[in-house]
């Protein structure tokens, strides 16, 4: 069995102190199921920007590059608020998306039973919740130029960010979109500003298109996308398949995240074209939550989203969809036994940290 | 007492049986309390279009400019899906804002104690909510050129907007959120994405100034975009007044609409800049909720979305504070007393039509 290659950016604040877990299991892994990773380790964030004054450096983008998978911790923090636009911390994360052709971006909510509760919805709306938002994550208003502030004079400025799609990058992704509703619910809800985005007319046009052509035995709904993030927030069951743009769905899957409960519990998966030769994917594997530099090197942070992120690396990168459904099962287990972390802790439940949590996921896999 | 003109504009759906309800309601207030209302009606969105090919006419703008305050109902529905972009139902909506120069829209996402439970957030989430979104109306990605679809050939096109932002007018959009937070809570949002837009750094930036320079008395919070939609799901309550821009007001504005559980009960004033000779500001008052074709004609409508927007209208535009107040408190009367439409109701209440709820609001008013 061919060794593969890991290449671990575990970032700032919470981020090493959630990769620490995955570490473990990864060795664990190693040894007990002779699994065959092997991992690198590099910098992103403000801690490579501190080490050398970029939120990551060319030779572990190149690492990056080369890996079979990589797996992203978070990044910012207070320390580097004012650094310089081009080099704060989310700039090592949005370079590694744009140069890793990273468009796909997979985000499910899922909300756990022994979580229900915890959510700020009721308990009937999100019980058994199961969305997966597809995410296009190399276009829109992210990458697209101009990109500026512009000086007018008369201490007048002007800020400039342009959306900008084109119909193969609507394609790509609704093509994802659609692929992954075969093996769900086959249902897919469109999300765009069609009245009054052009880029927005575009997008509900292609999509509309690509369905057409190759897969019309998939139930697709349009929705504008300020209405969609209402109904995301009346009544999410409605969905199964979400697909939308790089900004829309920061937004909407940010709001998917908290309907959970449990946003310190919720993975994401990106990835880019198959390659022509080898099938393979290049893919980058994170936790939704963020870097919470307020709680970081407690050890009290909830290790689950990275944990789950692993889930679907093994899933995604590997096919060992065994694995990661015994992964995503001990999860699961865990939570049923009533081990919980503080951000997710209620009364009556055992309060645990990042570490404890760890060990018992890795007992239970 | 000089004559108060108003230009109704009730435009496709529900539109026109929600504004009855006002002309009943001016009526009653003409009669009764000799207001000196004149009202004056046109047409916008779909049947705009139908009479004469533009989502609002030439004459019918000027009315608008002409009046004291456009009261204005809904627009849209799927007869007009496919007429051209630049024809299109919400154009007439958007010529009239940009015109107007209605550069604040005021938009209250207010829990009605009878309607807490109603709500897909649990009660004790949205109990006594009372926040006030102050979203940028007439700049960002709504306005900003280029704006178009180019055909690449080779079956590949290419759709553009471009987000652009002056500092003056992120200077006159925050000062009317630190005003209007002077008297609430003294409480400031900020929301944007500096972290991946350059508008938001801009816009980041001049909010900080204005604040620092005229509103240091007010508390001033900064938070990225996609954590305030989380943050208005997981605890509202946390905010008073929310300042944002075109586009994300759009979204935020109407999911803190969804968390109060009555979308069919909230309104939005958009205001100009006052006159420097007169002190007048243009006014257009709308409801949040949209033209809901499926329900149009039935005589179901909630009409108390329109009518609270004409309570912001007699607060905001003639400065008829205690009509105002004396209007929402007939609401909050009917909904006391138990009284609902269809959108609204829940078991053990009274289920009532449009026209009642109209008829019931006047009566109490
Ligand atoms: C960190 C930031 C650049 C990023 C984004 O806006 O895409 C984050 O919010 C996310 O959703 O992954
Ligand atoms: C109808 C549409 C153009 C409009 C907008 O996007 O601004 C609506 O959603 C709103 O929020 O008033």
């Amino acid at each position: 069995m061919a060794t593969k290659h890991l290449f671990l950016l575990p970032g700032d604040g919470i981020g090493p102190e959630a990769m620490a877990e995955v570490k473990k299991l990864i060795s664990a892994m190693n040894e007990k199921l002779g699994s065959g990773f092997a991992t690198d380790e590099g910098l992103v964030g403000g801690c490579a920007y501190d080490a050398h004054g970029a939120a990551i450096s060319d030779a572990d983008m190149a690492k990056a590059m080369a890996a079979d998978a990589v797996l992203f911790g978070a990044v910012g923090g207070p320390k580097w608020d004012a650094v310089p636009y081009e080099v704060r911390p989310e700039a090592g994360l949005l370079r590694l998306r744009k140069d890793m052709e990273l468009f796909a971006n997979l985000r499910p909510a899922i909300c756990y039973p022994a979580l229900a509760a915890s959510s700020s919805l009721k308990q009937e709306v999100v019980e058994g919740l199961d969305i997966l938002i597809v995410r296009e994550l190399t276009g829109g208003v992210y990458f697209g130029e101009p990109k500026q502030i512009i000086d007018l004079g008369n201490g007048q400025k002007r800020g400039i960010d342009t959306q900008v799609y084109d119909t193969f990058e609507i394609e790509r992704i609704s093509g994802v979109a659609f692929e992954l509703a075969r093996t769900r619910k086959n249902h897919v809800t469109s999300m765009e500003k069609r009245n009054v985005m052009k880029s927005g007319v575009l997008w509900n046009e292609v999509v509309t298109q690509t369905h057409k052509a190759r897969y019309s035995d998939v139930k697709l709904d349009h929705m504008l996308a300020d209405a969609g993030g209402m109904q995301l927030v009346r009544w999410p069951k409605q969905f199964d398949v979400i697909v939308t743009d790089n900004l829309f769905g920061d937004m909407l899957s940010d709001i998917a995240a908290m309907l959970t409960g449990s946003i310190g519990m919720l993975p994401s998966a990106s990835l880019g074209a198959p390659d022509v030769k080898t099938k393979k994917r290049k893919a980058l594997y994170e936790p939704v939550h963020g870097s919470a530099p307020d709680i970081a090197g407690k050890g009290i942070a909830n290790p689950i989203a990275m944990i789950a992120s692993f889930a679907m690396c093994l899933r995604y990168s590997f096919g060992m969809v065994d694995e990661a459904d015994r992964l995503e099962g001990a999860i699961a287990a865990v939570l049923d036994q009533g081990l919980r972390t503080k951000d997710i802790f209620s009364p009556g439940m055992t309060e645990v940290g990042t570490v404890e949590m760890g060990d018992a996921i890795i007992a239970k896999f």
